[in-house]
């Protein structure tokens, strides 16, 4: 029962590569809000902006076996994610998985568990969000799935999906309405340029947003 | 019934800036270890100290809209503190709020719950206390209130009350006794310096606190 | 009842400095994958690895009494363990304490309650581990245990125990097995070394430890 | 510094019965949503609920000595309001205070930390609300503050407040507002009566709220 | 863009009551352990099974207007799943809305959320799995998603998997497999009558299970 | 190197059923306020009391394994305590092995992870202690320990030590300290059945406890 789903639709790479320029909270607006995950989930590293197509990992609490065949079947700028179907902090992953997932490609980890050596992973500039660091150690016991659709932290991700992380976390566009999401996030970023330089010069965010009158009808006063 | 405050008092300008100083642990020392936040309350930058005087906001959970208010109500120097009236780890507060406040002089940003752009942020020298890092977006659809007592991160904090923040979290000193507590942290931190050339030399805190009378009296023994 | 003990032995130095070398993760490998401490257990600063004999410290909760005692029969290169026995997050420990420390050649502080002073134990280069970062003052009111087995954030730690600590937590290593698990170590130090140049050239790990096999053994299909 | 206010104001006997009869989710809403305590605070019993005049305690982590003095201070029907000035979870309240506490005909307690004895407490029937049941004895060593303003898992309290409390958890009616709470907290029963009949009778609360014009306003849509 | 969707196919109710009386345990073994929530999701109340169709809501934090939606759209024996789209535990189901449910036939409700007047609810019998019990109450502001695919307390639950609930949790199965899934419960169920006998009886789990050759193969010895 | 130990001392029969009579607040005090599990280990029943010697398990994440071997090795009276040595609330327990347990005169479960079927174990009479309630199963993959010191829910237990569960939590008493442990809880009843007639009379605790002299010597004042 347990299985790897080789074949799947990605989104095209000037897509991913838009809306890793957005970044997370821009295209999480974007898509109506919804796709982010939960804010246990946290970058290891700061100042990392990351987008590629998911790979998903169902994996068993405490065990790493399918990161394994995870890798077999990225393909470079992927993105795993990977999910265990009971909680764990254990590490899954660590320095050898790193150099094996950066020599082939892989733009990054995102993961609802522990990643240890840490530290050699800022070093090695691969990117990882996770939701604990733990050093515990996995087995090789029970196998999972590998491209099914899974939840990490929060959220439902498809094998295709497209991951965006940085430092204010990860957000899944779906594949299907990747292109719609950057539009709408890059149609965001124009309009809030021109209200950036406003609050700069200092306007109160009270009159450029035209907020008085929304206020005064719902009863709200000053004294 | 909601609404907001325009005018409370402040505590003067030398003693905040005296309280800033003094930094966090050795206020609330001086305090008699009253006011002092939870530990959920953390900096999403290092090394920064700020004081300054509490804007207070009582704000729907998800709902940012009095963030707004209270931007129009702040003066040069002020802090606001911003505490849902339910529990939210929602984004309340991103870089055009901060361009804003920043414009406006506001000395930065204490929150019971999410932030986002963290990179924009700390890239613009903007300082948060939060007790959480997410991007999820808010509403403008609940008023709350601007100014009035409220509760954050298990502090009670008044509008006037001087706030002092650092890399150990966020106390709050009643405007009223703000003086006194000042005088106390300067008198610790006198006192300090002494015991720190001490230890420094070597001496044990057993010896220069004379902690063995106290330990033999209540029965304390080695082996 | 309560008491500290002056003697216990430790383990020889170039052990506790081999063990340093190898890292939190190695060893816990090594040793069967037992005493690592849970993951709430953090470092306040990073690229800092470390290791070093147990003084371990049960103390009341909020009360830093014992921690004094046990700076008085530290011997340099030791390393403080401090556990509450119910649990706590004040700030047990602050710049005073590392001052004194620091004099007397203890090699950092791992403790499952809370410090305070960050930015200046970062500024010193005192390494730490803690569960919380907070400001609250502790007393000296009620006796502990120095120098007992002492549970810390999940491991049993005794005193002469093998401390190492780095960016992925801490490990606790029993003083009599602590010769066999830096051998232990470095055989896998060795072992690996070889596997990282074969996925830093590419190499699948499907196929490096020939997991294809068991997989298959276990009903595990692609499609 | 530490001490205890012996007078202050109590609502009348009348108001206090009656928001016991509105319940905590009523009384709630009709204060407009301000208030309650954090959902952690739980009780220990089933099927009570209890309204009283707050007695407020602010203790030190571990140390029950103010419930000592609360109790010396306490009418009958007041309600104990017990918060630790830095989070603690020992147990601070157990069979023998419970039995003075029923012979002074205190009605119940409210803290934000760990209650013990639980089995003779129900047994008893002395409600209980709190955030943890644990048996960690506590001390007598640090003085605190009786009848001052304090923060109880997320709500402030002063003295002589109203707290009402059952199976939904606690909040707290300002002594000042506690007869236009309850007369709002009435009307809402009244009005709730009528909807409950047409909800038992089948009718959608879609047609009885008439909530389709403002979710069509909104573009929301049935597919 | 946010909507509802009328129809979608439930699973045969011959099946579904079958579920239920197999049991929470049992049938995620039958799955292969697959789609259980998370352990934060509890009974309000003690020896309750139900098993229904899902009818899924995805609101906004704080938000229930979304229920009286699927109130409108739910048969007689579905079971209401709500997940805020943003983590919230406010009260979003009290007396009213369950009186509606059960009213209309509703078997049940499990939310990622707070519910309240939960001594209500047990008296009328209507059962309820929820993360938190808490009086806040909510809003009708923002429109969600009702009968599209969610996460709930880390299941994801399409519009008619069937629902099963009891005093261990709840599990999800998916429509497609429900007939595999009963059929595989029930093959558990007449396995362990068996073997409830033999352990019943005294003998040992060891040799029921012949664990001791695996046990011997992995080098486990007994001193 | 995973192993069972076979042999171990107990306490005596009638030390273990006086502990039980005395509960676990009174056995706590009496050994010094040591040895008190946290209190996220929670009955699943309530009124239950129980003590017999310690089983001690130390088991892989999500493995249950060693719980048969424990069985195999249990004599009438014991009481299985099981600690993950990773962190892990899926649910190593359920009816089968309740059976098995009760069986074999088994006279508890004391679980640092998730157990199941618990309407089953309340029914039977099984009494358990558990920090989570999960129906994720476990599988039998990775030996672990049984019979080794472990650490429990933050209390250390060595095979053979009592321990004492009731409604407040569990507690460990070391073998070697048992019957001082008892000498001493017995004490505390007899002292504080004359308390207990005092204070029901309506004697003031500040009075009985002679507590005024104390708060005056710390400058404690009424207003």
């Amino acid at each position: 029962m347990t299985h790897a789903v080789r074949d799947f639709a990605r989104a095209e790479a000037g897509i991913i590569a838009g809306l890793a320029e957005c970044g997370v909270a821009t295209v999480h607006e974007a898509m109506g809000r919804r796709g982010l995950m939960s804010s246990r989930m946290r970058p290891i590293q700061q100042d990392r902006t990351i987008a590629g197509s998911a790979i998903t990992v169902s994996a068993a609490p405490g065990d790493n076996w399918m990161i394994h065949v995870a890798l077999e079947l990225a393909q470079p700028g992927d993105v795993l994610v990977v999910a265990p179907f009971s909680p764990s902090d254990a590490g899954y992953f660590g320095d050898l998985l790193a150099e094996s997932a950066q020599a082939l490609g892989v733009a990054g980890l995102v993961i609802d568990a522990g990643v240890r050596d840490v530290r050699d992973l800022r070093r090695m500039g691969f990117p990882v969000w996770s939701t604990a660091v733990c050093a515990w150690g996995t087995v090789k016991e029970t196998p999972g799935w590998v491209n099914v659709p899974v939840q990490c932290a929060g959220a439902i991700v498809n094998p295709g999906d497209v991951v965006v992380a940085d430092d204010d976390g990860v957000v899944i566009v779906p594949r299907e309405t990747a292109a719609e999401a950057l539009s709408g996030a890059r149609t965001r970023i124009a309009a809030e340029e021109e209200k950036r330089r406003a609050l700069r010069a200092g306007q109160l965010s009270m009159d450029l947003y035209n907020l008085r009158p929304g206020l005064a009808a719902k009863g709200f006063t000053y004294r």
